[in-house]
């Protein structure tokens, strides 16, 4: 079965993936003398930097997603399917999906990365990822329900199991996690369970390196860790979990810590199809690619983003996987796919460092660019502002703003609800990440 | 095990059910010299009138709903409770949940109604209820999903099926679902899928009586129909449904119309638990009370809201099952406690009716009030500015503001994300409605 498609005589770019780099490139192309198809899982594009904030209840997920179809208004060479993808025939040209085959005369994986678990089956079963929408509002639903279980608990063991959170990884998602976690215990528990002494609450930050936020300056992770611990976190460095039986976590010192609940932000693993000649894909599961995102021996085939391996003079291990790295990305290829039409000459990808940050919390971030690192409440302001203009519509801009402003202010943060949309139904299949 | 609550020396008053009627006891009883037990299987309060623009990608459910905890911060004598009841023992005075038996000295009832299908399990199993958030959220993701398989359907009687849509019911719920229905056909489908033929979409909405909005006037159920006879809404009177098997929906006079997706919004029923004498039970399943919410022939219990059905001289068959009517009993409720505590006397309950609305699609409702009966552009406002200023919280009352305004003038709703948040987790067991 084919999947329904014009046919057309221009030449077809097939997508996969909306995240920063995917929905970039299909943006910059629309309007250009492709035919795009654009594939994604999600009918939506989710910003990730702030997946924790939903999580925290502090903004809803229509906030930090949005609908692709609504991008491509008017854009009459691009079309949107909604599916997984399961393998690709590189020599016939073909991708393969549940809706059906598509032929592809370019075809572009931007389709990132997934947590990795490092094969332990206990941590992929019983800890909670924070690597989509979805997933951030279960975390949100898990921590309500536990906080309401505890109320009902005279058990003093099973209550601190159903308080106490542990935060795995030290880079920014577990930072930001951590952060959050302790400015709700701090600001908004207190007021919705009176009947609960918060001070019993504790919240640990395991990273197994001796430094957080791995990739920025000495100064930034030291004064995160301040940030952190001034907030009443248990940073623990140097120490590995190596288990989690949902109950107690077990450390590679051979203590254990007791919580029920377990985030894991502790690393990435690009995701996978089949077809792509095993000696493509290197370290973390990444697809190995020139300096024009042309995966080698292959033809036709590119990758962008996380899950693109590319060795650069200044970068001979790869490139962080950020969300700057996806988008510069997508520019220098959507400008050859252009070149190409018009006969001129590729481009080599070249990465301009724009910085890196992270945010603790209440007035406090770190901020490391090229040149100039600061922290404090000054670079809390630029977090917030380059994050506010990094999110895709008008809307989203300002109910996110109007949230921030409001959390602000209020101490508060009035999304608590516990909702599921299963109902009493059962929902259409959910789809597994491509 | 008995559920962990203080004992003081204050008498316990248990109400199950945050909605209208609980709620508003609850609250007018905080600070009062009782105990009060506030029980729901939600962990916020949702408002209903505005469920149907939830399910139609116009609202998130967070501005629609309000946890019940933030709504009793520092109201130290209310003590909530999130967990279904499963039966009293009125002898004993004491309620079962799953958390654990509680003693009361007085039980209000008010968990209020949920769908009637009438016993057909067909129906139950396979069309689309609209009574709570979850639910609106579900019919929301099916509605997408949907779309987005037509898109990739070459069969046109299977694409018919995914996008004609049959709302049963002719009632508040009903006219407006099908009104919010034909405007997004109007407006945002065409701009969604150019690769639809949106004219072929048919919306029906089928009332088994001779009028539309039963219960309200003649002029505005004519209005109501007229005006979604505008918007194309195929609109069928003095017809029954009789069954759904998923692709078909059999009329009883022998028809059949085609559509995967039907709305269920043609019946209520109250919700039952056990341990109530049988003669306490009447039609709709409602459990019978005097003029002071009294259920005759046990001590202490007491049904407040829709579940509630009453005799007054001006309304011989029961009071309509409306929020108003939840509210003001709740009212005369708290007050007759306050009383007792002062040794007063307690007093009758009398409905006011201040009147009835519908709204169908922009710029457009019909309003019945006592004395008056106005309908259209006037209406409109009218009906948005009630609604409005009935939501709990100045945040959402913001929030709903700006949504409406910005859904008015881009003719658009920017919600349409099919997010289920059972990720690939199992999620925390859902619990039906008590």
């Amino acid at each position: 079965m084919t999947i329904n498609l014009p046919k057309t005589d221009q030449k077809r770019i097939v997508i996969v993936g909306a995240g920063f780099g995917g929905l970039n490139l299909a943006y910059k192309l629309a309007k250009s003398n492709y035919q795009i198809v654009l594939i994604d899982k999600n009918n939506f594009h989710q910003f990730q930097p702030l997946f924790y904030q939903v999580a925290m209840a502090g903004l809803e997920p229509s906030s930090i997603a949005f609908p692709l179809r609504k991008l491509f208004h008017h854009k009459k060479n691009v079309f949107i399917r909604i599916t997984k993808v399961e393998k690709v025939d590189t020599k016939a040209q073909v991708l393969y999906t549940p809706l059906g085959d598509v032929e592809y005369d370019h075809l572009v994986i931007a389709f990132g990365v997934d947590t990795n678990f490092f094969g332990n089956k206990n941590l992929e079963e019983k800890t909670i990822p924070m690597k989509s929408v979805a997933e951030a509002l279960y975390l949100r639903n898990v921590i309500l329900t536990d906080y309401e279980k505890a109320v009902t608990t005279t058990d003093y063991s099973e209550r601190q199991g159903l308080i106490d959170i542990v935060v795995v990884g030290g880079g920014p998602t577990g930072v930001e996690v951590a952060g959050a976690l302790a400015e709700m215990k701090k600001y908004i528990l207190p007021k919705d369970y009176q009947e609960l002494d918060c001070d019993e609450i504790d919240i640990y930050l395991i990273q197994s390196g001796d430094q957080l936020l791995k990739g920025m300056s000495k100064e930034s992770a030291e004064g995160a860790k301040h940030f952190l611990e001034g907030l009443g976190v248990k940073v623990i460095l140097n120490k590995r979990v190596e288990d989690f039986d949902g109950s107690h976590v077990m450390i590679n010192d051979g203590t254990k810590i007791q919580a029920n609940k377990v985030i894991w932000a502790a690393g990435i693993r690009g995701n996978s199809i089949l077809g792509l000649p095993e000696d493509t894909i290197t370290y973390g599961n990444r697809i190995k690619v020139n300096r024009f995102n042309e995966v080698e021996g292959v033809d036709n085939v590119y990758a962008i983003g996380d899950i693109a391996y590319m060795e650069e003079e200044a970068f001979p291990e790869g490139h962080p996987q950020v969300a700057q790295v996806a988008i510069q990305q997508s520019k220098t290829l959507a400008n050859n796919f252009k070149a190409a039409i018009k006969g001129k000459e590729k481009k080599k990808f070249f990465y301009k460092d724009k910085g890196s940050m992270a945010t603790i919390g209440r007035n406090r971030a770190v901020v490391d660019l090229p040149n100039y690192k600061f922290k404090g409440f000054f670079a809390w302001v630029v977090w917030l502002i380059v994050h506010l203009f990094s999110l895709i519509g008008v809307k989203n801009k300002l109910f996110v703003f109007i949230n921030w402003v409001w959390n602000y202010f209020t101490y508060d943060q009035s999304l608590r609800l516990i909702i599921r949309t299963n109902s009493s139904k059962t929902e259409p299949e959910q789809e597994e990440i491509t």
